[in-house]
């Protein structure tokens, strides 16, 4: 179990300033000053951990692959906003950076659904009042280094491709852009990686690793929507999307109020497509309203500025090897991006590994496995919940029984685990949980139902001439199979 | 769709015998007799692929990265004995083995399952006639490389470990214990170097490859029953089977008239037992009646020989890399052994791999895409039908409803999908749909039974007083859940 709220550090002014820098806190302990944590990986989760090994007094450095993102020109390959809810907020409020980011993110209230002939219809997240953030996600990445950076501790290592290390001694060698070289032992590397991590592939070659790479049949390419006579070209505080079956659009909205347009297809539907006038006929079909708003000329150029991206679901256990080394992130747990929480669930891995720190004061050899325990059914959990989210929206979203039940759930969307994975910390799989509980008493109560409509028949049958081939049993049968996939 | 019996190479006479070699068939056709075929793995399935090539008239390189076992005086590390059924016969009858290596073989006609009490049950496999083969697998291994080694276009090449290969130009660089390498370029390579393959860390790099391992939390361990009085210590044409819950044992009877035993268990469980007086103690309470057949000096022995051995289930896809490379055999799908198919598995991807080379007149850029989207639904299915078993075998098997079910099953065992996966060569993922729609129409049967007696109970409660709460819904629905495991 996790122990939330045990963290010795305080959320607030647990940070003293000292000159331009800051200095680790007193209450760290003298034990872990000399102790070198290495970070693997300068991108979200890399950069945010690099904040709470600092503020616990280890010597920190982090190795970053590719160049300082703050000076780079452009950055490519990865999605540009990212939806920011409860469980990433809370990690970025322990670290004291919570205020600074939420400042600079759009509140999404609810999901706008356009249909095909262009009507808005709003779903909202949660209860009244609750809301999730888009964020951009270079800014977010250079406000964590800089924030980083801050601590005298810590030290951001950029250009250092991770050639070789060993999962005895902790000795790490890094490749330079100059084909010079660099090793340093560390006493814990920490992987921040990414879905590809180069850190994991010695945990391929250890016995009893179990590891799971999916490639999804789906790719997507994103376009952007600029502003409309100086504002935003749709309304700005909600994550539209266009639900197409196997197509699918989304739109988050950016500071400088454009859009940016995530468009989700098959590849082979993506290859398909190969002339600008071909992408202008294929919107005018499923996304007609998109197109005045992205621009005729603007859609005919950038749909072919970059090829369609891949998207890669990752499981993986253990999350350790021995007292030296572990996964958090992506490097961990890749997930599809259909349940908004791949950035949330990195983010929540930095709270846990810190509160199993406290439980086991900072014993490394204590608190990995139990890292390992804790958080890999949690990180399965939102990983399956998302390609589910993926599967459901492929396979049924056309069938009459799955928009009934749909409509039941939305109903019901106080208990649904949407809410309480995008609202609370409560644990991935306990939400799980709680959905089959869920499920199972709604399945019972139309169970009842069913039963009562054949008792009712069965009364009238009975009482007539009785014929057994009268009753719907086929169809209750089909209704009972597509139950399965709910529980 | 493959195309049995379309091979043109029949399927006896083929080979001419020339001195002490042999030549491949005119038929094979000229191209094909300067393009190098590398086989990677000289185990069960790299032997056998050799020889389908070889009859091709390629230029077949074998190479294996341990030394010729045939020399060797100790293979260590893999099962003694395998179960032998119709896909790897109908293989091995493709190259003219099947008879050479069936009189080898001892003939199970049917599981003996040993109760803790000793009392012995059999349960036959199939109609009567109906047996699998009870083989050596370090001396099938051997007599298929020396097949191979007869053909004068196929050589093996021992001592040669594959450090690296480049997918684009097929050339390949092997390390020699003297620590020297040698380079190949070849045409293609078939990568049949076991569930560990170095082969396939080239295919992880690649975008959009979905890999899976996953270890099971069982190990395995083998123990031998010596001959009693120069006779097999217990039945010989059986595969005996002591299941104890999450334990099993198995025993398969070998042409020297001793039994190798092989016991599953948790690791932790494995992990607990640290002296003989323990085994004893452990085999006294699970598996009495194996102690005086194996010997307790023995047991106490053979027990601590070796660690307990990890089991890994390994799925894939594509098997292939443009027209360079195709996984075979456990490279491609490594089963846990719980459905008796590991080896047949394997042989029969020779087979289907040779009839898709027939169809597409040799043409590696069109054979080995066919293969890929052929093969590899077979092989997921047959992965996931023998983890069904373990899963099963460890959740199950206690609860009286499987009983039921269990006993429903083996009363129809003709309809059964382990019928169809043993002893013919209908695809596994046809016996998948075909257990599918059994299992559809036996649980609508009981559904209709279920139905039937709430409406007669309902009209008994009609008559009486209504009163629904009477009805055994809960019980009716815990029985609807389960049987979603068997959808």
């Amino acid at each position: 179990m996790q122990t939330r709220g045990r963290s010795r550090v305080p959320q607030c002014g647990a940070i003293q300033q000292a000159g331009g820098g800051r200095v680790a806190m007193e209450s760290a302990g003298t034990s872990s000053r000399d102790q070198v944590v290495a970070v693997v990986g300068g991108g979200l989760v890399g950069a945010l951990n690099a904040c709470f090994f600092a503020r616990r007094g280890f010597q920190v450095k982090v190795f970053e692959s590719r160049e300082d993102i703050r000076n780079a020109e452009i950055v490519r390959g990865r999605s540009i906003n990212l939806a920011l809810s409860h469980r990433g907020r809370q990690a970025l409020s322990r670290v004291g950076m919570e205020e600074k980011i939420v400042s600079k993110g759009i509140p999404m209230h609810a999901r706008m659904i356009h249909s095909l002939s262009g009507k808005q219809s709003p779903i909202p997240y949660g209860k009244k009042g609750q809301y999730i953030l888009s964020v951009d996600r270079a800014n977010l990445n250079k406000a964590l280094l800089t924030e980083a950076e801050s601590y005298p501790n810590a030290k951001i290592n950029f250009d250092h491709k991770l050639e070789d290390w060993s999962t005895d001694t902790g000795l790490m060698t890094f490749l330079r852009p100059d084909g010079s070289k660099e090793s340093l032992k560390a006493d814990l590397i920490v992987g921040c990686d990414g879905a590809f991590s180069t850190l994991r592939k010695q945990f391929l070659r250890l016995s009893r690793f179990n590891y799971s790479q999916t490639y999804i049949p789906h790719g997507y390419l994103e376009l952007t929507m600029p502003p409309l006579a100086g504002e935003f070209a749709m309304k700005p505080n909600f994550l539209h999307i266009w639900p197409r079956n196997t197509f699918m659009m989304i739109a988050l909205p950016n500071l400088d109020k454009t859009f940016t347009c995530t468009l989700f297809m098959p590849f082979d539907v993506f290859e398909k497509i190969t002339s600008g006038d071909q992408v202008i006929d294929f919107f005018q079909t499923y996304f007609p309203d998109a197109i005045p708003l992205i621009g005729v000329d603007a859609l005919k150029r950038d749909y072919f500025r970059l090829p369609a991206q891949a998207m890669v679901s990752v499981k993986c256990s253990p999350y350790h090897i021995n007292d030296k080394c572990v996964l958090m992130g992506d490097a961990a747990h890749a997930v599809v991006p259909f349940y908004g929480q791949g950035m949330n669930a990195g983010f929540e891995d930095c709270i846990v590994f810190d509160e199993i720190m406290d439980q086991y004061n900072e014993d490394f050899s204590a608190v990995l496995p139990e890292y390992t325990r804790v958080r890999v059914p949690d990180d399965h959990t939102i990983a399956d919940l998302a390609m589910y989210n993926y599967v459901e929206m492929r396979a049924h979203v056309n069938s009459k029984w799955f928009r009934f039940r749909k409509n039941l759930d939305n109903i019901l969307h106080f208990l649904l685990p949407k809410t309480i994975v995008t609202f609370t910390r409560i644990r991935y799989h306990e939400a799980l949980q709680r959905w089959h509980w869920q499920n199972k008493v709604i399945n019972r109560g139309l169970l009842v139902c069913a039963a009562g409509t054949v008792l009712g028949g069965s009364y009238l049958l009975i009482n007539k001439t009785p014929k057994i081939s009268n009753i719907p049993m086929e169809k209750i049968w089909d209704r009972l199979l597509l139950l399965k996939v709910w529980q």
